[in-house]
């Protein structure tokens, strides 16, 4: 056990947020920095995940550190019935760092018992993903210039939305104001709106994605209506376009207002968007560089 | 939209392409030179393709670059319904340039107009592939000692070599002779004789690979016949060992006379060519190396 | 053909041995020197092992060189047709060493012979696996302060077990007494037996896993048995659990006695016994590290 680990956005406090956005400000300054020279990191994808592998493996490179892994477990010892255990104890000989992606929930913190090596959640099933809530916390805080008392509008599948449920728990320290914005099958559970009430975040409850939403909102925060999560194929064709975005929506909105999406998108945001001032997407992804470089520096103790 | 993407060599003129030989010939003397030092290259490919991976990624290697990618796309987000234009535009947000290889023509061309990063094409489809074009050009270069008043004998499959449409092309730069021996079904396209016809290129049609045309050339350019190609089975056994090249062939070849071929090989060179003075394929793949570090640099901006 | 290839542990006798665990030891003191730098390893997969692979690739990272290569051969130029020899020559342009995985008992000799570059054989089928040997040899070595007079117990699938062949061959320098258990169908071939013979080594076969064995052992040496080795499944369902160990077994063992296993492991080990302070496959596993960066040196001629 590490502490250093990072399994859960719940695992570091107002203060810790902080000091990471800041120190991803300062990477975002200068990422090419070799604070990693000499040190070798495993990211370990037991499910593929190209985007966030990438984005890591990026700041790894950039800050002179080297890689080991896989993209896909279909390949590695697992398929021989070796237990995570095994897996995470003989990569922790050779690593000082382990990022990993795991299709269950639990695995990153289950690993980050078995081993003295600091591991990095970079998602286990539909429970955390705690450096995509840190890339976006610094795309809210660089596109608004503060996390306090912004309103926070959250659109699509916010049942099963990961980063969604994340985003509400690390903005507890902030003060927000969030709108949800969901058919009915998708809605935000329970236990998330509990979660808001026991720490004063004040929500609102829509099935509209309705002008007043959108121009009342700092962030709207988009993502992905997946037809899987449909026990009902007619359900889905009735929803499936009513929470989509185009560029004809946004010509009231306020004039800071950004929207996110932790992509990839499909059809939820018209192409039409990309080029608004208030898409915020792609640069979303940049920052995730900088969030990821922080996060990395943070579980090796590295001052940066 | 990057100029010195790299997408087809007709972006490319005559004082381009010597040029680059230039460079690739100092890259030969001193192929570990550290120019990308705090570089990011992605190795995107969309379709396998293992030895133009190694390639570009050892170049990168030796020149201190880092890599990030994939050398399948199967599990990649574009599985996920991803476009290729989000999917480039979110690697440029990481990267300093970028190496694609995709299964579609008009993939990198599309590419290289949405970002700012610069494209080099590793081949899309059957369209173009122009670093195996430059490697081509070095190692007739090299052999022959100039690129000029050459013959250059291509052989196998010509209607859907995407490297010996790509060779031509580049060659009208200095007055080449060609020649031209496939059978019936997979003869030069008529867009690419008239190509030779419009910039004066001299060329013959040959359906026998004979002595006269072996004889006769500088370079002989092999490629694979690939079932594939036939729609009639029965014709391809007719033609498949037609145009294979063996050793007792090349007893009256020019001294100089050198085989290339863009390998992988199957028997359409047999073994017994290998030790032949007059092969060259495999030091061919070496000149890859070179060629590709040249290209790297040009895109780049580095003067090298 | 170079001749600082390791194709069998057979290729090196007993000083060479020596003098590599003293290496190994040296690196374990230091695993992080730049020995490496400007060099350029492919290790070639073609059959998937992740914790070789692994090891390999950050023994190379550690050193400072630079890795290119493939996991998985399915998306090679070997599914075009193209043979190993082709392989390995297009590879040797780039590299200056060639680590390689092959499913085909052999290849890795036929590689050596066909390239300048020296060859690493990281398991061709169920021959040969040198640096597993050297990192067991290491890890005895480390764990008994000598690798003379020891005696051995090899417990589990003694037919097509790789390891325990090339561990017996290693030891024949060093007086070793070893115990053959194993059930009637997985014991120890006659070929290895006459080895042990000729060589004047001392052994016993036994078909129980019993306390005497396991109280005079200095070294047990477990392996997994796998259903797919019987013809009978019946035959698999009565042994496969009678040459498992649990820490109830351990009590009366040689303080100093030491349990390896080259993992993964599946039930022979069970979980109780990872705490045990006889428990040493874990550590095995690092020295891995060590051992492969000692044979990545003398492959390469460098004096470590």
């Amino acid at each position: 056990m590490n502490t250093n680990s990072l399994v859960s956005i719940s695992d570091i406090g107002r203060d810790e947020i902080l000091s990471l956005l800041d120190m991803a400000r300062r990477f975002e300054e200068n990422p090419n920095r070799r604070l990693l020279e000499g040190r070798v990191v495993a990211t370990l994808f037991f499910e593929p995940s190209t985007r966030t592998r990438l984005s890591f493996e990026t700041a790894v490179n950039r800050l002179g550190g080297r890689i080991i892994g896989f993209s896909d477990a279909n390949t590695t010892s697992s398929s021989k019935g070796e237990t995570l255990k095994d897996t995470i104890k003989m990569v922790s000989n050779y690593v000082d760092l382990i990022v990993m992606r795991h299709y269950l929930e639990g695995a990153a913190r289950y690993a980050s018992e078995v081993t003295d090596v600091p591991i990095i959640n970079a998602g286990d099933g539909a429970n955390q993903h705690p450096s995509q809530t840190m890339l976006d916390l610094y795309s809210i805080y660089k596109t608004q210039g503060t996390l306090e008392n912004l309103t926070i509008t959250l659109v699509g599948d916010l049942k099963y939305g990961r980063t969604v449920h994340s985003l509400i728990m690390a903005m507890r320290h902030f003060n927000p104001t969030f709108r949800f914005v969901a058919c009915k099958e998708l809605g935000m559970p329970a236990e998330y709106k509990a979660f808001c009430d026991e720490n004063g975040i004040r929500y609102t409850e829509h099935t509209d994605f309705s002008p007043e939403v959108i121009n009342s909102s700092d962030i709207i925060y988009m993502t992905r209506v997946q037809r899987e999560r449909f026990a009902d194929i007619m359900e889905y064709e009735r929803v499936k376009d009513l929470y989509n975005l185009n560029s004809s929506m946004l010509g009231d909105a306020r004039e800071n207002m950004r929207i996110l999406h932790p992509l990839p998108r499909v059809n939820e945001i018209a192409q039409d968007v990309d080029d608004n001032p208030h898409a915020y997407y792609f640069e979303q992804a940049r920052n995730g560089l900088y969030a990821r470089q922080a996060i990395i520096c943070r579980a090796l103790g590295i001052d940066a």
